[in-house]
Parts: structure tokens; C-alpha cells; sequence
């Protein structure tokens, strides 16, 4: 026993050795915490070998631009085979990783912008796939079987103690810099600028092994903006339909709603529509989402209580800052983002989510992963599911109940939205998941599904609501499904009397069974029409991004 | 629209408003953010408002009872009606303000050691409950619904800018700090004591409103230590079973298990009985648990590559400095806990959950609540299912699909581990749970079900294994639980002839049908057989407390 454990004495502190020796080399170069610009590459260089484990931070909104392009510049004779853990293959620079030889394998959870780059890299074997994940799940795994040896994050200040101020798009950088500050991995930080006193600090200095202060601001997307221009009439009337069918009937008080027209048209909807139903104080209370712009007409008509954030979006600040009863926010009056702790909110303490997709089976397996494009799901997986960790009640959780058997459990309200064709006529509903042909092709045990049928509540097209939480069996499922599908290959399969029995048990609902007037859903029910009206609504504060702006 | 927002214009603040007003009355005692301990309760009486919601730092290892101790003095005339949020009833004192009026209504998720007490108040009408969660739906909720306006939490240490170090036991701190802070809620924090400076920030002093110095240390509950002297030949018996049976035939790489003598049997065969069949390196890789005292020999013979935790150990504090590689440390050396994101990992990066439970019914519903006893689940039923939001594969949550269709997904093992008989002869397979008719007296719509039978994998009890993944059906499921239930009301429903088949299809499992021998599972086969083998075993640096050392 003790010969064995002096046999090892020397092996316990393996990382924490390793890091010294790392650091040693970069430490002259350093004033405290402090590494200049220009020795950014160098340092890396000396800070990352061969074959580590290394966190970029890149979401959908920030991005750790700074370090992902300095880290393209390393000598790949030094530094190669990398396995990149990232949230988001966002910039062409984290795919030239690879083409570079400087990465080798990579774990991430959406890939929207690169999906098709992905795709081939992965088909000409310059680039390994370890997992598609959720991203909870790819922080999940820092903890345990995807421990790091360097993390690359960004934030917007940081004072010469290493103490970091993130800004609102706080995000995922103390989950990622917690699992590495705490097991002897490094922390490389990327800051906007380095000044004397924060306006708070998000993360200790005693967290952060590197500070360098970047070229320019690190690179965040307005990934939540939708101009209300372009929504319409058939999105409207989708609204309206799961404002009353949904939301009203199953008394939803707490949601997340995805990116998108769909559910940017219910938020437009709600001081209009749902105003007329008397619904204010009764639904739609609390929410866990990023700050939609297109939400600010219900903030300002009183309608929402609360907002928990993953991220901030651009052009939001003055306005979050002026609301402070509604957005998490900081002593110094800016937003407060975390995903982690959203991406928990929005699974264990939500009633619903609402998520658009691309495709759609005749069982509701959904799938955002096309043919040559491998765009991963980020968040939806984990908050488009029915949580069965979850204890405690709420109507509408109760609502979905099939029986009052105290053993019987309620469930989440998982919809999915999807017009019958997308844009060119392609059909939205189709028999075999394209993803189904990419895990073929790339070697997957499991097709890539963003969220599988049995985990889905309800389906909304332009035709309809599909309770698939009340149907019985595979087969009444798929005739929900058909019911609503249209035209499409699989809603020609349905038989008009099937349709009408499972009208009849309210399995589908058509708008006319929901009092919804297809004549009503006109773009005058907006509560805005333009990124204008939106700015109007905020009283000036909202300042959208000059992409969205055309005056 | 303008007139609209003019006419709110005054209430968007109204929290930090709210926070300002309470906090003037109290700065006049205070240096910093320090205030005098003498002034505690005075303090609370202004700080906590009637009617409000506040979150008592208390789980099942570190207490604030320097801050409950001090809330129960406060004059409850002035201060009332409070709804509690707290994640363990643990102490006399969190109920003794539900009998002096001071709290009304509770949200928790454990409560152990008051668990008669509670079930007795809720009886009387004294306290009223929101519902029971689990660890991590309770904090979801301090995001979403149950926004707090005081939160009372506890640290070792403070400098005199609030910023806080937690010690080894960081836990919830940092969540219920947060969703506080940054919602204009009062956060005060009781330390052990005042300091110049930190070993390390765990939380930043800006997110802190109020330190005070505690009479005391702060509690802290030594849950996780089993005296291997009580290990029994039974639980070694399914210790053996489970290695196996289980860890072995699913290549179970990372994984959970829960506080009990039957898992800390399994910790305690590793090194023996699993170093026998030559497992070392192919099982029990990466762990989410506590520093279990048990863990140690495994450690020390090379087993575990890593372990994040909830919490830590009373007594393992010097060894855990020790081996950095395994645990997760800071830059002073010691542990960083955190329940959340170990919760996380829990929940979505291990393969494996192993856990015992009190009562099992037919279908493999489990319960800890018992007649009498509102005891709560803690964190079980976040790792105690199968998380439909998990993307990434392994070799153990693919060994569990039914087929190799790529839109069949693979599962989590979800092992729930009991003896026919619990001590006194009293079944512990019943026909219905005592949590429904606990449901029942309570109120409650759903009963207090821990682990629901269709998230449970596999049973394990001292008669064999049922694969309940495999069984097709819920008469099939009964079939598998029956059999291996021995003479308990749901035992003796089994058929010889019906188990037989069972066995052959893989469905159940008896020792032999594994290669256990039961003969072979005596105690010799433990790597520790007492307190001070595992002292022996960390080489001196393990310290257990008082109450289990006999020398």
C-alpha cells in the first residue's frame, strides 16, 4: 500500500507542474497578469502543445476573435493536433485551425455559419468529430471526461489584478474559465481594454492566468434581432393560434422562445391580440431568453415580469439599463448574461418552449442538420424536452397530464414550429430526416436530431395545432402529424374522416376550432412593423444595429 | 404608447429602489460592507420585510446558522409571512420561524433530519409548502419565478471589500449570490471571519451587500463519510453484482453514485475484487460525487482520473490538497466545489447514477418520503434520469438501445439499489408508495416520487439484477421487478417458470448468471475495513471527525 502510493507520490500534481513550467516561459514577458499584444502569438506558442485539450470561447453571439486568429498564426510544427472544444464554429479562422493541421478533432454544439465548411472538412478527413452536443452538455464534459488544458475566453475589461469585467454578453465564460481555473489548466483572456477600476467584476483575478489586450473589441452577433418587416401574414396567424391554443389554454406564465420570425410574431402579438383576449397578468409573465428587441412592446404594455439571459444582444444596453425591475442586471447597471444558469432556467423552470425547425418527420423528429451542412443545435436540445428531473407543478405542467393517478406526472410543453413548405417549395415534412443520411455518411451512431417526437408536445403549421401530448401510440401520432402537414409528402397520406375524428377529441385543432380568424392575421396586429417602431417603443433607448437600421 | 410608458416610467426601478431604502437604515452601522455582529438581528429587522421572498443558504452539508439562528429573533411582529426558500430543512431553527410566524410557506428540496417535524407542521396548518424540488430546480427558479429579495448565505472568509472565500465547501453559494445580485436583492453573507487578504475570490465583493462576522464556523455536516466497518456482507454481495453486471458489461467510464453503504461498498471493491478481473483503466474513470472518504483506496491505487464535487468532506480537506490531478483545487490548494455544475455534470456528462432508495413499488417507482416523513429528494432526480437533452455518445449510453436505428437514442444507467427487507423486516418493495397517500393528506396533485420507474434502468437488490431497459412493456417490467424482489409482497408474485425466462432473455440476472459467487463476498474483499484503513490508506493526510474515530 504505501510502496504503491510512493510509487505515484510524484504523479498527484502532474497538471499543476506542468502549468508552472508552461507560465515560466511567458513570464518575462509578462507585468503581472498582463501579456503585451504583440507577443500574443509567441505566447501561445509556448502556452498551448501539442495535442492539448483547449477551450475557444465562440458562441453564437461573442467570440474570442482575438485569440482564434492569433492562435491561426502559431507554427504548426510546434503546436498541432489540438482537439478544439468550442459552442459554436461561428469564424472561418476555427475551421483554418484544421486546414492547418493546427486542430485535429473537435467537440461543439452549432456550427450554423460553417456548417457547410464542417461538412467537408469532415468528408476529406481534416477534421475529426468527437460529439454534436447541447451546449450545457459540452460544459458539462469540462467537468468530467473533457477536462481542458487551456481555455482561450474574452471580456470586455480587465484591471491589472486580472480581474475581469465581462459586459453584458457574460455568457460562458465563467463556466468555462471555472473548470479550467480550478484544475490546473490555463486561462488566457482576451480583453477589449485594460483600465484601473472595473465597473464591477464578473469573474476573480485569481481566476485568470493571462491578460492581453486584444487588436480591436471582440466580435459579438445581433443574433436576436428580427425586423419586424419581414414578418408575415402566415407567421401571424401561427401566433395567434399558440397564443390561444397554447398559451391561454394551458395557462403558460413562464417560457423561452427561440430565434425566429414564429415566435417574434407571437411577441408582437401578445400588447395587441392577446391584450384583446384579456390575457395580460395571465400568461407569458416570466421569460428565459436573450434581450429580443421584439419583445420590448410587451415589456413597455406591462406585460412581463422577469428575463433571465444567456447573452445580451447588440444595440439593447441603454434599454436593459433603464429596466432593471424586468433584466438581471449588475451594481453597474448592465445587463448580467449567463448561460449556464439560463440554459437551468430554461429547462427545470419554464413551462414552455417554442422553437422553429427545419425539418420534420412524420413522428416530430425534428432536425436542423441538412444534407451538407452539420449545423449542430446549440441550446434547443436541452430546453426542447420534457425535463424529467423536474418536481415541481405548475398548471400548465399539470395540463398536459393524462390522468389524475398521483403517479402520473405532468409534462413540458415542447413546441415546434414549421410552415408545410420552406422557401422554394421545399417541403418541411418529410419521411426520412436528412440528418438520418449525414450519420450515415459521417460515421455517427445517432443521427444528429435536434428533438425527437416523443419529446414534443405540440406541432404548428399554417393549418394547425397537433396535441401530440394526448395521442395514444405511434400511429395516432403520425395521423396528428399528417393532419397539419398540408401538402407535403407526409400530410397527403392524411384521410379527411381521421382528420375529423381527431378534431372531434381535440388531437388537432384547426384556427376556426380555436376562434382564430385566418382574415384577422394581418400585419396591422403588430405591435411594430418596422426596427422603428421598435426604437419608438423603447422611448430612443433602443439603438439597433446599423444593419438593421434604414433611416 | 408614450403616455403608456410615462405613466410606468416611475416603476421599472422599483426593486433597486426598494434595496437603496432598506439599506440606508442599516449603513449607519456598517464599515464597508461590514457589519458589526452585534447588530444582526437589528439589522435583518430592517433588511427583511414582511411578506418577503428570502433564500437561506442550507443544504445538506453547510449551514448559514449564524444568520438562521439570528432570523428567528427578529420581532415577528414587524417581520412575517416570509416565504422561505431553502435547499435542506436541516436545523430545529428553520422551523421554529414557520412556528413564530416569522415564515409561512416553504419551497425546498430536502429535509432529512426535519422530516418528521415538517410532515407535522403541514399537518397543523403552520407552514404551507410551494412544492419539493430537486437542488438544481430550486435555483432554476431563483431565476424565473421565485426571484428573491433577501438572500442569507454563508463563507470562511471575507476581506473588508466583501469579497468572499467559501473554502472547500463553495456549494450553492455562488448561485444563490448571483441570482440575487444581480436582481437587486439584498445579499448578506456570515464569514467565519474578517481578513486582510483571500487565499482566493470565490465570489467578487461587488455582488455582496452585507458581511458579517458569525459567532461560530459555520455548520457543515460530515453526510458523505460510511465507516467501511458497516458494510455488511449483503452490500458487498451487490457491490460485486453491480461491478459485473453492470460496470464491466457497459464499460461505465464516468459516473455518480449516492451517499449509502452499498455504493461505498462498491468504492471500497475496486481496488480488490475489480483490480481481480483486470477493470483498472476500463471503468469508474471520472466521477461527479463528493470526496467520498470511501474513494480513497481506489484513488491511491490509481483508478480515478478525476472527480468534480457538489460539496466537500469534513476531514478530507488536506488530503484532496494533495492530489490535485484527482480533484478539482484553487490556486490556494484547496477544493472548489459547486452544486450547480456538478449537478450538470451529473446530469449530462456521466454514464452511470447509482443510488438506494427506501420503497420501490411494483414498477419501479422509488420514494424517500415514507408515512410521516416529508423527506424531500435533494439532488437524485436530476441524476436519476434519463436526460432526453443529452446529444453525445458513449460505449455505456449506446450498450442500452433496443436497436442500431440511427434514430434510436442510447439512455443513462439508472441504478436503483435496495435489500427486499429494510431493517426491521418491513419490505421495502411495496404494492403503493407511502408518498401517495402522502401526496394525498399534503394536497399535493403529483406525489413525492424520487425516481420514476421508466427513467430506472436497472434494479439491483441481494437476489440479482433486473435489466429493466431491456423488458418490453410494463407487465414485462413487473415480471423483472418480481423476481428479483425475494418474499416481499411484490416478490412472492413471481413465477419460477416466468424468471427462468426472464434469465434467459438477459432481463434478470442472478450472482451466478454473472460469475459472482455469493460465498466469495466477505468482508476481507474490502480494500478498508475501518476508519483507519482509510487513514492508512491516505497516508495520514485524511482526518476524520470526532464521532467516527475509536482511537
Amino acid at each position: 500500500m504505501s510502496e504503491q502510493r510512493l510509487q505515484q507520490a510524484s504523479s498527484w500534481t502532474r497538471r499543476r507542474e506542468e502549468k508552472e513550467r508552461r507560465m515560466q516561459v511567458v513570464m518575462r514577458w509578462m507585468s503581472g497578469p498582463v501579456l503585451p499584444t504583440d507577443k500574443t502569438v509567441e505566447a501561445l506558442e509556448a502556452l498551448v502543445v501539442a495535442g492539448d485539450r483547449i477551450v475557444l470561447e465562440g458562441d453564437n453571439q461573442k467570440q474570442a476573435d482575438f485569440l482564434s486568429r492569433s492562435l491561426v498564426k502559431v507554427d504548426a510544427k510546434k503546436v498541432h493536433d489540438l482537439h478544439l472544444i468550442i459552442s459554436s464554429i461561428s469564424r472561418p479562422e476555427h475551421l483554418t485551425l484544421f486546414e492547418l493541421g493546427i486542430a485535429k478533432k473537435v467537440d461543439f454544439a452549432f456550427a450554423g455559419p460553417q456548417s457547410l465548411r464542417v461538412a467537408q472538412l469532415l468528408e476529406d478527413g481534416v477534421l475529426e468529430i468527437g460529439a454534436v452536443h447541447t451546449y450545457v452538455e459540452l460544459y458539462a464534459r469540462l467537468l468530467v471526461d473533457l477536462i481542458p488544458n487551456v481555455v482561450l475566453v474574452c471580456a470586455e475589461q480587465a484591471d491589472r489584478e486580472g480581474n475581469l469585467f465581462t459586459g453584458p454578453n457574460t455568457e460562458d465564460t465563467p463556466v468555462i474559465v471555472e473548470a479550467a481555473a480550478f484544475h490546473d489548466a490555463i486561462v488566457i483572456v482576451q480583453v477589449n481594454e485594460i483600465v484601473e477600476k472595473l465597473p464591477r467584476v464578473d469573474i476573480p483575478g485569481s481566476w485568470i492566468d493571462v491578460v492581453v489586450q486584444a487588436d480591436k473589441p471582440f466580435a459579438v452577433e445581433p443574433l436576436f434581432t428580427r425586423d419586424p418587416r419581414h414578418i408575415n401574414e402566415i407567421q401571424i396567424l401561427m401566433g395567434m393560434m399558440i397564443i390561444r391554443g397554447i398559451y391561454e389554454r394551458h395557462q403558460v406564465k413562464s417560457l423561452n422562445h427561440g430565434i425566429g420570425f414564429d415566435t417574434a410574431a407571437i411577441e408582437l402579438l401578445l400588447p395587441t391580440y392577446g391584450e384583446s383576449l384579456g390575457l395580460r397578468g395571465k400568461i407569458c409573465e416570466h421569460w428565459a431568453l436573450n434581450p429580443h428587441p421584439t419583445l420590448i412592446p410587451a415589456i413597455e404594455s406591462g406585460w412581463v415580469k422577469s428575463i433571465h439571459s444567456f447573452g445580451s444582444e447588440v444595440g439593447m444596453d441603454d434599454y436593459i439599463k433603464a429596466r432593471p425591475d424586468v433584466f438581471f442586471t449588475g451594481r453597474d447597471g448592465s445587463l448580467r448574461s449567463n448561460r449556464v444558469l439560463c440554459q437551468l432556467a430554461g429547462q427545470y423552470a419554464v413551462d414552455a418552449f417554442i422553437g422553429a425547425t427545419l425539418q420534420l418527420d412524420g413522428e416530430a423528429n425534428s432536425s436542423t442538420v441538412m444534407t451538407g451542412r452539420l449545423a449542430g443545435f446549440g441550446g434547443a436540445p436541452n430546453m426542447g424536452h420534457d425535463p424529467h428531473g423536474r418536481r415541481h407543478t405548475s398548471n400548465a405542467w399539470l395540463d398536459l397530464r393524462k390522468d389524475s393517478n398521483p403517479l402520473t406526472r405532468g409534462r413540458k410543453i415542447v413546441v415546434q414550429t414549421l410552415e408545410t413548405f420552406a422557401s422554394g417549395g421545399v417541403p418541411a415534412f418529410v419521411e426520412t430526416l436528412d440528418a438520418v443520411e449525414v450519420a450515415k455518411k459521417a460515421g455517427m451512431p445517432v443521427a444528429p436530431i435536434m428533438i425527437y417526437g416523443d419529446d414534443v408536445s405540440h406541432v404548428v403549421t399554417e393549418e394547425g395545432i397537433s396535441y401530440l401530448y394526448k395521442t395514444e401510440g405511434i400511429e395516432e401520432r403520425r395521423r396528428a402529424i399528417a393532419a397539419i402537414a398540408g401538402v407535403s409528402p407526409i400530410g397527403i397520406k392524411a384521410k379527411a374522416e381521421e382528420t375529423v375524428a381527431l378534431r372531434r377529441k381535440g388531437i388537432v385543432a384547426l384556427p376556426e376550432d380555436l376562434g382564430v380568424h385566418r382574415l384577422e392575421a394581418g400585419r396591422s396586429l403588430l405591435a411594430a412593423r418596422s426596427m422603428e417602431d421598435l426604437v419608438a417603443w423603447s422611448g430612443g433607448l433602443y439603438q439597433p444595429p446599423a444593419k438593421f437600421r434604414s433611416w
